[in-house]
């Protein structure tokens, strides 16, 4: 076991020290901060949370702020997704593309206003770009990173400890729809939202100094109900299919490679649109899929891992756990997509040697 | 003690192999890939660094090519410093700015021809900035991460041991100057630079698939030099005054808070150069600066000291450690400008508690 060498550099969230005390195990870093990955094991956090509800430190879902009178106009040229019919209380999933159409993240977008955005990133300094774009076209809009941490509450029991916390009403948020609710006085955004298929909400908490007094409160009202500490976990969200950012896909990949070809449908005149409108044509190169590999459990996928018909590359796995609920090891790759077809056999190239395994149409769950 | 969770989202490099046989036993995450932070010890691996010489996987300072008829033009954007008298190999310390002088990285840009430069980068995706901007303005130029890992030497040995392996022609290499040298049929930039005020050489491996080849020529050659894996040493480069960009300054700080105010002399229409100017008149706010701890060692500096003037917060510590050479604790910090003065007594306040610390005007060596 290597240790994570810790640094400011490695930012420390407003509830690194409840994810601690709680007996963090180890740590991903995401957006260059701390990102718990395990406490008792990757098993049991798994377990755990497909029977209970967790409280997640997500704080590393950083946010953008977009404000100002070119806010939505920034917003359009920035997403391949149309935008215009997005309300006032809504998050939108929203793929961002460079000129030549690679993904650059994959990130949520809250909407506050016309004039107020934020965008809510996953793993890449999608900042500088929204910066920088704002910067080169001179735009009348303010670009900056503020102090806002989420704090993801997931489980089949999410609803019940939200609303002991914030009351009843957020039992009636819709999916990707949000509510202001306040607690010590600010008004927070709480979305049905979360980077797990169990079910929950993100709590957009805004201003660090109230993260530990809103994690006690969560635990507190919560004990009953087997309330812990988590984190996204590897094994629930392969089964689930949740893409990850920087390891699923890349700038090397186009939103149709990703198999999110369908939110490429805006009118505006974004950037890479002359590049998809040519990929859209000509079919997508990959094809993102579900593998179920085959033998022992497989050994922590930290490369690529070549996938092989007949001897002959044809793409890589990129994320890959042992599965104990469906007690085979679970999967996501990208091949190429005129070889793709459900149920065909291929191989899997890892570190601890070739294994069998076999494509899939759909994840798990 | 925490793990670190492997993903391929926080990327290996080209000597991962190599530096896992050394026997790393702590990483730090570095542009979103591993760096190698502890072998032995950190008090181990300086010693040895002081002594001997060491080869660093440094492939997480990710090069951004910059290509293209307009590559000069867009280089002038984005760095306050004057690049006019740049030379063809040449290698220059380039803070990068956005429109509020605020820090985005602290790179070092390696010049190839006038319409060609690499950015050899700091820990932002600073790739994302200067897409953004090429993009939102147009210009006609590649931007790009090409697969270039570089590899340090670092050392008093290090003229001798890579003398060995490229000929005695890299003796005469300046500082910040660099040559071409033939490895297995590719000509690699070695330059005279590196992360230690122990003298060495970056080897910008340009092609992954060479570089274990390379890692294992410079140890089959050095074997008499008692050559080593080694990393970035938190110990030396504090005593060095090596500043870490995400540690010690951030776009919250301009070039002039971290006394890099001799870098702003370009008299092009660089990305900041009115909110700079106005800085310059206005005089930094900042002042970065060592600060000696006394008392035990510290524990880790994983989140900002407060610093406390006659009880009164005056600025914070970002990177501290123990020196075992100096028998102290050794620090960076930031205090407000007109609050600083060499050799004035403060306090600082750890996670263990409150230390008397002292301001000083020099680093260590």
């Amino acid at each position: 076991m290597v240790a994570i060498a810790r640094s400011n550099r490695l930012r420390r969230t407003p509830f690194s020290q409840g994810v601690e005390e709680a007996g963090v195990s180890a740590y991903s870093i995401y957006n260059r901060m701390l990102l718990p990955a395990m406490f008792e094991s990757l098993a049991a956090d798994c377990e755990h949370l497909k029977q209970h509800v967790q409280v997640w430190d997500v704080a590393c879902e950083r946010q953008i702020s977009v404000k100002g009178p070119d806010a939505a106009k920034l917003m359009a040229l920035l997403t391949p997704r149309d935008l215009s019919k997005m309300a006032d209380d809504q998050c939108y999933y929203v793929p961002m593309v460079d000129q030549n159409g690679g993904m650059l993240n994959d990130p949520v977008a809250v909407k506050h206003r016309d004039d107020h955005y934020w965008i809510s990133i996953a793993d890449s300094d999608l900042l500088l770009w929204v910066k920088g774009v704002a910067a080169g076209m001179g735009l009348n809009v303010s670009v900056e990173e503020p102090d806002v941490s989420p704090l993801a509450v997931q489980g089949p029991k999410a609803d019940e400890l939200v609303a002991r916390v914030f009351g009843d009403v957020v039992r009636d948020i819709r999916f990707f729809r949000y509510k202001r609710m306040e607690f010590q006085g600010r008004d927070l955004v709480i979305a049905r939202s979360g980077y797990s298929k169990q079910g929950g909400f993100e709590i957009y908490v805004d201003g660090g100094n109230i993260g530990m007094d809103l994690w006690q409160a969560l635990f507190a009202a919560g004990q009953d109900l087997d309330v812990r500490a988590g984190g996204p976990n590897l094994i629930e969200r392969i089964e689930s299919g949740l893409l990850s950012y920087g390891n699923d896909m890349t700038a090397a990949h186009t939103p149709f490679d990703c198999g999110l070809g369908k939110f490429v449908n805006s009118d505006a005149d974004y950037i890479g649109r002359a590049a998809l409108e040519k990929s859209r044509t000509k079919g997508a190169k990959w094809q993102l899929c579900a593998l179920e590999i085959f033998g022992d459990p497989v050994p922590t996928c930290d490369r690529h891992w070549a996938i092989l018909m007949n001897g002959e590359r044809i793409g890589q796995v990129t994320s890959a756990t042992y599965s104990p609920d469906h007690k085979i090891n679970v999967a996501i790759g990208m091949v190429q997509a005129d070889r793709f077809a459900a149920g065909v056999d291929v191989e899997v190239e890892t570190q601890a040697g070739r294994c069998d395994a076999r494509l899939r149409a759909e994840f798990w769950t």
